[in-house]
């Protein structure tokens, strides 16, 4: 033995002492920088202390501790419209050439013209129609495509930057936190499950796989003489409101343990989640924050925070007061 | 550092020794010890050799590297019927005497009364009849207890032990082998999503949210009072044939660069896997072996293949002779 010990070389001892000094560094580092020591972020560390301690009532093995976002609202801007309704918008301009029918045809004819009342006047209908005129009739591939090369060049109105980089830094290192503790995190959105899953992994570290969203239905059929998968103008599921539960156990088949939403579209996946045995986390984000994003809740078009705001308070769910709870809002540096 | 070298305790060093020799069986050790040394085995242990290797043109990304697996016939018996089917009839059975009038109704009749002509004779229609009254009108919850309890005491008729010991060995081997080489393994399965999960992560090391299969709607709704979600007695996906292609967009997000399966089912998941870019692994097994386990292809009633194989010859796809291929079908000593 006392050979074996002499032959160590110097770097393996050396990357023995780093390791150590860095378990140290993280033990002592805040998880969560861009959060005031306020009571949201007491909640958070203390489940996530609560759930990870083995040996304890209340541990929750690995392989459970999975945790369920929202996206629009809970990890970027969904002011001053949801981004994909932005991206619909820009998306019938571009094609209108192609079309024009569309000059003297509702729903398009508003868009083109500006007249956001003219196209909410034509209701569901019409949403369904635009939807398939922009989200429909290519291959699953190439739809990717259009929203990637959508998300490179288009801004948000107000910030004037990529969509990309309007997400809320407080969240993105929640995100972090939460995998560092062995959980599984993924987006349960209302949006379209492949109009998020092309830059999710990039933005939030939230690979395909793990976003759940609502979609249309597809085809398998031979395009140029491959087979791929045809995008069909045709609703299949809606992941909003009572359909997040739904969509949850369709894709991931066990029910989180925590859940982070801001509207009233997440009230019933914060119910199911609440209602599971064992320890429990939910939290909703208020947008309190005018002047350093925007302040709206249950007067809203877009991300109505009403009656998930009342369960909430009835029932002692965290609730993020923006203002007061986030140091930053965006990352820095943008 | 010569102090810090002398404090560092003895067991260290022997971890670290330990760990070294373990790594150096591990590569010697056959990571396929059921297969025989022939062509299938040599073609994955090349393919999985090639898209591991890094700075080669054939490298995948390790997040990339999603294999699917069909269930009925290529990770488990599916003679002499699918074992969802079995589990269908002894829960008629189980269930007739809250169900008068199934005596004299079909298809619930053929089944009490062993009489399967006349179960198929009602077609389509007699199926969904059997699903909704087996397989809804109780919470996710409750379904996954029923299939868990029901498995724990069920045999597979030839073989006289539980269906989750009539899995094939080498396929347990070859999923080990692709997680030990940083392949995200899912089943993609026509059977049932809800009749899988429950036993799939013990069975096969496959998590519940790597499990894609067809499914009924559930419906979220409060049961005794609390927020739950119940089965519906009404189809929402068939996870076959073409239908699996859209399934692993709609579950996973991405194209697989491998497909495992072994029958018609399975053409259309391994030809849209073989048409995407880069190194592709498709697999067809192929049961052969009427001493050890079961011989059947084209004119079989379950898991019947016939198109596929003509496919995989055409293409020079893998095929599994099994006979031939495999040194021991089911797991040692059971």
């Amino acid at each position: 033995m006392a050979k074996a010990r002499s032959a160590l070389p110097r770097s393996c001892i050396c990357i023995v002492f780093t390791a150590l000094s860095l378990v140290c560094v993280q033990a002592q580092t805040d998880p969560l920088p861009s959060w005031n020591d306020t009571a949201p972020k007491k909640a958070i560390i203390a489940f996530v202390e609560k759930v990870t301690k083995e040996g304890t009532p209340n541990f929750v093995p690995a392989d459970q501790r999975i945790a369920t976002f929202d996206n629009d609202g809970t990890l970027w801007v969904e002011q001053p419209m949801y981004v994909q309704l932005a991206f619909m918008l820009d998306r019938v301009k571009q094609l209108a050439p192609k079309h024009p029918e569309w000059k003297t045809t509702q729903p398009f004819k508003g868009v083109l013209d500006g007249d956001m009342k003219a196209v909410a006047a034509t209701g569901e209908r019409g949403l369904v129609q635009l939807m398939a005129a922009t989200h429909a009739g290519m291959t699953v591939d190439q739809f990717q495509k259009i929203v990637t090369d959508w998300l490179a060049t288009a801004q948000q109105p107000r910030f004037k930057r990529p969509y990309t980089q309007c997400v809320y830094q407080p969240m993105l290192e929640l995100l972090a936190y939460l995998r560092a503790n062995n959980f599984k995190t993924y987006i349960v959105s209302g949006g379209g499950v492949e109009f998020m899953r092309p830059w999710t992994e990039e933005v939030y570290g939230i690979p395909p796989e793990q976003v759940v969203g609502s979609s249309i239905k597809t085809k398998f059929e031979m395009v140029d003489g491959k087979p791929d998968l045809m995008r069909l103008p045709e609703i299949d599921f809606i992941d909003d409101k009572e359909g997040k539960p739904v969509g949850i156990n369709q894709y991931i088949g066990r029910r989180p343990i925590a859940a982070f939403g801001n509207s009233d579209g997440d009230q019933q996946m914060l119910e199911w989640i609440a209602a599971g045995d064992g320890p429990r986390f939910m939290l909703l984000v208020h947008h309190t924050d005018a002047a350093r994003e925007y302040a709206y809740d249950c007067e809203s078009s877009f991300g109505k925070l009403d009656k998930a705001l009342d369960e909430a308070n009835a029932k002692g769910w965290t609730v993020v007061d923006m203002k007061k709870d986030w140091k930053v809002v965006f990352p820095p540096g943008i």
